[in-house]
């Protein structure tokens, strides 16, 4: 055994713990712990990523890596040795560029800007967040100067979600996807779907029961998985055998039941990675897009199709009698897949939503790109409101103080939700090129041989390879949005031809 | 300011963080972790060890400590500054006694032993565990000479959970224990108290609420407390305002409740230590002793006492109207004060449970001075039980294998158990002389009054004086058995006359 690659092994399980221990206290601190007990755990969450960070920049790390080079051209390009010694050095590489008291900067500017969010919120005024949108920008072209040379100062904030991932090749993307969007959503509103039966009242036990019912059949094994109750959705890792999946029922919709499938597709993608890479940087969704890919595959692609529902509805219908024993099942379907602009992105429908965030790209580079100044944000932002999606938002809490993402500095992110519904449909497409119609095994409640597919491409590789590469082999080709925007098309006819019929 | 104290608050600051991020792990693990979780979790936990291990004992510690000393002898003993640096350096001392290859083999050992002796209870054979504790003597004889010279080999096993304490103190207060308790066990048997009303069908969720409702009363705030499920009940805190008690309610008896009313006693003592020593060592309960000191007093002296059900019992019967409605408060709150020899430690009365004690602290003392040889402990427990409490342990899961306390090293700890109860109503007395007959207050639902006394008292000094001089300063004296005895001799009076009524 290479002493080299064992202390490599060493260095980077210690940094994982760190990182791990960090998501404990992170989801504790999201569905459990008890209000007063924020001052003291954001210390403690402060000085474990102090200490993360401290491994994480070594100068000892780097010169094993150094050293490690011949070690990694032994070994095949895929290998676990050659992999972990590969993303490690890239992680170190993007880690050292930036100066620790940028980074230091950064994530004081991210708590007290995030708190400025909340007030403005409350305020109802954008004026509270200004100064600190001011400086987070300032801050996030200080970011971005790091990694120069660059084609587009857009690209150093999109690799820190999706590596290897350039401007230039989400450009035609995003456009031929609003080529293809803005006019379906009138169509889908000649359909006048009605979606009453998605309002009610729904008791959140039967809603959680129901919920774990479907999960269950999908794969979530309660030796290795919780739900849990929290305010904003979200999954968490500890370990490929510890998924923690949180959601938030209400008792007048059906939205939590929707987030714990969305939940889902995260944990199973992290859940069926190979466990040889536990305790290594190997063991973890390859790129934000890759993970939303399968959140929006399991919410969407399987929980808003009509196979899976002649499969679940009569449990759903048991599990809610008062309200679901006379609809039919075709009115519910139809339901679950109206199209219709709203003006908050959460809620928004599987058209729509890529809409919301190519509004929210095209904002984010033009702030970089000093196209766009701070103070003229709101009204830009209602602009591309009116023009992509028809609505004007009531009021800036609506309009440009709906998310966090600005307040809390992760310009760059939001694309990566839309490319994940560009990549679901792809690989949707070559699994069942490969395994034949899904729909079929989805009525008779079998679910494994899609999940086995994913394994098997995609989930089990972790980081092993770039994104880009992962595509390549799974589906064959890069990012198309053909896939998507016919996938679009084909249930625009089908509720539409039901709708009419 | 001086810089020197700023550095050690920093330092001992990035302690503190680990130390209770630890707890986070350990809380979540016994609480909420799936079961998968378990191997990455053990990773986790050691790597946070490893690192507060370092911290706690590098040497630029130790030197800044030195440093100190005249700005801690500028200020009164028991100011903030001259208390931080005494009871860091007390704490720097200690751990640099033991080398890091020892903490390792303990911590090891620690963790096989305990599988052992859980396989050993499995297959009901003391051979399966003897060979670790065998190794776990060796190494906590190791250990034990790191403190030489030492008046007795037990002193510095004491020490770790009993600052201070020696061996020669705890002796004649166990042999005045057992010169009255055993005689009270047949006084108490001709008493036949009838304790049928403990045992019935309880639901949870009732049990639940009925213990929040006691806990509430007597002070704890949702927005710092949380009350969860476990295997075995504990209490831990993450700071003073992030209490974390837990239980595990059984529908066939009340024993839930009563761990709740007990981890309470540890909660609320963490819970009023002054917030101004947050992120320190003083932020926690003084010694072991003294913690369970609480847990005895909010259990037995509040929460067995008849005043305390005066207040309580008309909502326990609405709790369990099927259940309690015809059992008149008396029958009920003699049933709960109960004596009755039990093999099992955990289900002991207020009377046997110190003799339970003084069994385990007897046996370890001739271990650790090698007049009894490991091969005869079985023997020489079931002996032991013969002789204190009459009675014969069913087999060895009852005798020698009932506790995990010496499989996993914890040797030193049960003597503190006995002394909890013993300091418990030494500061009782102190209280009731101070503000006044406690059980009128009861009656009217008051508990602040006690709780107040002991704040002020004993729980907002947390680390600042020794186990000692708090008891001192608290109770006006040392350790001392008689108010013990003479309250267990007022309950015997008031329970058999009650009885006999």
């Amino acid at each position: 055994m290479n002493t080299g690659f064992e202390e490599l092994r060493r260095r980077l399980g210690e940094l994982q713990d760190l990182e791990k221990t960090a998501a404990v206290l992170g989801w504790d601190e999201e569905t459990k712990m008890p209000a007063l007990g924020a001052d003291a755990r954001a210390e403690q969450r402060a000085t474990i990523a102090r200490i993360a960070h401290e491994l994480h920049t070594a100068p000892e790390l780097g010169e094993l890596l150094e050293e490690l080079r011949p070690f990694e051209e032994e070994h095949e390009f895929e290998s676990f040795e050659a992999s972990l010694v590969r993303i490690a050095r890239s992680d170190y590489d993007k880690a050292i560029r930036v100066p620790a008291d940028l980074r230091a900067d950064l994530s004081r500017l991210a708590s007290h800007s995030y708190r400025a969010w909340l007030n403005a919120r409350e305020q109802k005024d954008y004026g509270v967040l200004f100064p600190f949108l001011e400086r987070a920008l300032e801050l996030r072209r200080r970011y971005v100067e790091c990694f120069a040379p660059y084609d587009d100062p857009y690209d150093p904030l999109l690799d820190i979600y999706e590596p290897g991932m350039k401007t230039v090749e989400i450009e035609p993307i995003f456009d031929r996807l609003k080529e293809a969007l803005v006019p379906m959503i009138g169509t889908f509103a000649e359909a006048r779907v009605d979606d009453s039966s998605l309002r009610g009242h729904f008791p959140r036990d039967a809603q959680r029961r129901f919920s774990l019912l479907v999960l269950e059949r999908w794969g979530m094994d309660r030796a290795a998985w919780r739900l849990d109750k929290t305010v904003h959705p979200f999954m968490t890792a500890f370990s490929p055998s510890d998924i923690r999946l949180t959601t938030n029922f209400h008792e007048d919709s059906l939205h939590g039941l929707l987030s714990c499938l969305h939940e889902f597709g995260h944990g199973v993608y992290e859940r069926n990675v190979d466990p040889r890479y536990t305790r290594t940087p190997l063991a973890e969704g390859v790129s934000s897009a890759f993970h939303e890919s399968q959140s929006r595959m399991w919410e969407n692609l399987v929980g808003r199709n009509l196979a899976t529902w002649r499969f679940f509805y009569p449990q759903l219908q048991e599990a809610f009698p008062d309200h679901f024993a006379s609809v039919p099942l075709e009115t519910f379907h139809r339901a679950l897949n109206k199209v219709e602009p709203t003006m908050r992105r959460v809620d928004a429908d599987e058209v729509t939503y890529s809409l919301h965030i190519i509004i929210r790209f095209e904002l984010e580079r033009a702030m970089l790109g000093g196209e766009l100044d701070l103070r003229d944000l709101p009204d830009a932002f209602d602009a591309k409101m009116r023009e992509y999606l028809g609505i004007q938002p009531s009021d800036v809490t609506n309009g440009v103080l709906q998310d966090a993402h600005w307040s809390d500095l992760t310009f760059g992110y939001f694309p990566t939700y839309a490319l994940g519904n560009v990549v679901s449909v792809q690989l949707w497409e070559r699994a069942e090129a490969a395994v034949g119609p899904l729909d079929d095994q989805f009525e008779r409640g079998e679910f494994t041989t899609l999940r086995d597919w994913l394994t098997e491409n995609i989930y089990r590789w972790g980081r092993t390879f770039s994104p880009q590469e992962l595509l390549q082999r799974a589906a064959g080709g890069p990012l198309d949005p053909e896939p998507y925007v016919r996938y679009l098309e084909r249930k625009l006819n089908d509720v539409l031809g039901a709708a009419v019929a």
